[in-house]
């Protein structure tokens, strides 16, 4: 179960287009996904209505993959998203396929700003014991 | 879309049970969600074979959430999992029902020994710059 798990937290994304909208926040995704070489079992994306009259709903949804999983979450009347990418290595490295799904959207989503924390799952040895 | 990210990696767990079965995985899964104050949107999981006849195959799958997301992957093979939970805090501090949903699924796969990560997501002031 070692693995990268990439999460972003995107600042000042281009207005509109993904973050506003589930079904093409999906598309985007799924797209994604194939292109980087990861394997989609299902995914679930659902779409907010906004807050009052006045603002669009933001979007969120989670892909299930065979090498772990993405998920998405985003905020429009802020222009933020949020990303997390995380692949297992337990039968092939899959880091190379993670950075080019993050990538992707990161290209799709274009933000300003990101505060990126790559994260390394998993060790050869447990380093705390529980409870 | 500042909140809190628990992640665990996790060794030694009771073998068998939730581990080998997506069925049982997602219904430990959504209950948790739910006795933790969390709101369920939608949820995939995914049973695998096992890598030959002699091995049982892992369960894998992720809970959407109104407050962001839950994923969860297994290796019963390994008595390992991985575990994801993520609330934003943008309309409540959702921190301690997060904590509670991680306790809960915590204290049913009974690992001996974890590696936790606690991240938090976002900052007031994003400090790394697109390129």
């Amino acid at each position: 179960m070692k693995g990268l798990h990439l999460i972003g937290d995107l600042y000042n994304c281009a207005p509109g287009d993904f973050l506003n909208s589930a079904k093409r926040l999906r598309k985007l995704c799924l797209d994604a996904c194939q292109a980087s070489g990861l394997t989609v079992l299902g995914e679930h994306f659902y779409q907010f209505d906004g807050f009052d009259a006045t603002q669009v709903g933001g979007a969120t949804g989670a892909v299930v993959l065979a090498e772990s999983h993405l998920a998405i979450h985003t905020w429009p009347e802020r222009n933020q998203a949020t990303l997390d990418v995380y692949v297992c290595n337990v039968t092939a490295d899959n880091s190379a396929k993670a950075e080019a799904l993050y990538d992707t959207l990161i290209a799709a989503l274009k933000p300003a700003d990101i505060l990126a924390q790559h994260v390394w799952r998993g060790k050869d040895l447990p380093v705390a014991k529980a409870a």
